[in-house]
């Protein structure tokens, strides 16, 4: 099974579906704003203005209510800036990318409110806004040369275009955990390199001299591959699947056959990268923390009553990222049971201490 | 109601799907490609040689087989031509277009097959092709100033933006028919050259000059807007339609206040237009007639015995095409019932003459 059919979020916009959970997501995007604006001055002062037509395309935009929403912001920036400055606004030509899996239908219906909003918010100066689809993986072409000026992405250049190989001997685990074997960890890291770099050559073939690529990803604050911010989520969940083994539910081969393709780097492993592939120039690495779950924005004190709620509000974000995968893997019928089993632990573990992600926004502009 | 949530074609690609039922089509896309042909010979002439990256747009692909013949043809035509001039081979940029409520989903999946079959037939000369979509109206502007070099459309631009206004008297019909009253054929023609007008003016605003729109529509045969040609399949799906009011299934209001948003030009009026905005030059104006169902590639002599199966699948090509939007007006539950009469008057028809469209091929090229 390629991972291409499989890595997809929940689709529709039903209790379980990736447009309903994605607002842990969504307060990552808001916080990375900054960046993304400080990128678009840097563009414009570069190129004494901007070009007629500006093109902005979102690698793994998914669908639901985060689709558009780094897009919104960057033209508002855009008209905003136009405005400081007496530039004519350009015309925006928009391509939002995923994998062919993903929904496009339902991106494409919420459209007509994007056009609205863009409208009432910028006026009579409204430039006009084109937007399409390119379905297709970022690991490979999805553009003619030198046709994009700026590339942005939310939660999706850490999927790696293949579980690594040779990970067989990481039992009841699914991502690199405390009890990994270290040519686990070797292995990751391994796919993460050829895989990133991979990104940065396709991504330096497509962007004009100058544009610039902005990306947030999850990521780990140490050099530890095992650092908590980045795997206990997932021993969480494998937990939850070992007690499915426990209960005779699935066979103990099923969980260990399993990993996910996917890597929380630490920032030395980013800047490495992209020093070695040569095509950027990194202007901006910004790191921040965001709760599981970033009940009342973020900034609210975890209070023990809060727990339950919390818990089953963590477990509904990754299943909306994760069930296409797992249920391929594991079969539909239990994932109701793995979730439950999941929530109960992630509850118990915010009973002891705070549940965080570590994120990284990086910032690169094109030689 | 707004047309464009209700004009689509059959989703999925189940047995009544446009999917299934789209070969008419193909048979149309078939018999136009020598036109295709020509305009991108002469375009090539004109530039001496192809751009960098060729962008061409297909406007009203729908989903299923057609959505990616033509543009198929089109880059195959190219390496040809590439090949024989000692041309290097442009990068392909692909736009396909359709309403929102399109199944791009379905459309997408089928971008894998598309890719390898390219690869197939252009071997290790194959120039990389990147397909995008872009959702909304060919009544609103689609695409950035000047930036597509060839528009593509086939069966989608005689679709109106509205049904026409003042059609209230067009008793028992649902298009132009031997019974409507002369303000019918008015009001259609007036909305038709409302629309085309409108069509041109935008492509031309998106058109690089120099550049070309290949399309084919259905049209007529003669300058009566009566024309059997055009006109006796909506005269015999209207009648099915009153033999459920007599059935007392629908009330005869139902009837009465539906209207295709459709028109099938006289050669005449096309070229009117065409001249009247200005911004195109008529290259080729190009018109042939194919079956309703045109069985064996459409050279087959029609037989008695097989009037049943040609009766049955024209209602299911015209199904196809038709029953989202009637299927809204009328409700979902009549509709077996309505394409079973439908099928019934086909095959009575057919027992006394033959059943055929007659199709319009036209070729711009942006001044």
């Amino acid at each position: 099974m390629s991972i291409e059919t499989v890595l997809h979020m929940n689709t529709g916009n039903g209790e379980s579906s990736y447009a309903t959970n994605s607002y842990l997501q969504e307060y990552g995007i808001q916080r990375a704003l900054h960046v993304t604006n400080e990128a678009i001055n840097r563009m414009c002062n570069d190129l004494g203005g901007f070009p007629g037509v500006f093109k902005i395309a979102d690698l793994g935009c998914s669908s639901g209510p985060n689709a558009l929403l780094g897009i919104s912001n960057i033209i508002s920036r855009v008209h905003d800036m136009c405005k400081e400055n007496n530039f004519e606004v350009p015309q925006f030509q928009v391509f939002l990318n995923d994998l062919i899996e993903n929904d496009f239908n339902i991106l494409f219906r919420s459209l007509p409110t994007f056009y609205a909003k863009l409208k009432n918010a910028e006026g009579d100066h409204c430039s006009p806004c084109f937007v399409s689809a390119v379905p297709g993986s970022f690991y490979s072409r999805l553009f003619p040369n030198k046709s994009i000026h700026l590339f942005l992405s939310s939660y999706a250049v850490h999927w790696l275009s293949q579980v690594p190989q040779g990970l067989e001997n990481n039992k009841h685990n699914i991502y690199m955990a405390k009890t990994s074997p270290t040519n686990v960890f070797e292995a990751y890291r391994k796919q993460y390199e050829k895989d990133f770099t991979k990104f940065l050559r396709l991504r330096s073939q497509e962007t004009i001299r100058g544009g610039r690529i902005v990306f947030t990803i999850p990521g780990r604050s140490i050099s530890d591959p095992t650092s908590e911010d980045c795997c206990i989520i997932w021993e969480l969940l494998a937990k939850s699947l070992v007690d499915m083994v426990k209960e005779g539910r699935i066979p103990e081969s099923d969980i260990d056959s399993f990993n996910i393709p996917y890597y929380t780097p630490y920032e030395d492993e980013v800047r490495d990268v992209i020093k070695k592939e040569g095509s950027f120039l990194l202007d901006n690495l910004y790191s921040f923390a965001l709760d599981w779950e970033p009940y009342n924005g973020g900034n609210a004190k975890m209070d023990v009553a809060d727990r339950p709620i919390r818990g089953k509000n963590t477990a509904k974000l990754i299943r909306a990222v994760m069930e296409p995968m797992m249920a391929t893997h594991f079969g539909n019928s239990i994932m109701d049971m793995v979730f439950n089993k999941f929530e109960e632990h992630v509850v118990h573990h915010l009973s002891a201490r705070e549940g965080r992600n570590f994120n990284l926004v990086i910032s690169l502009t094109k030689h």
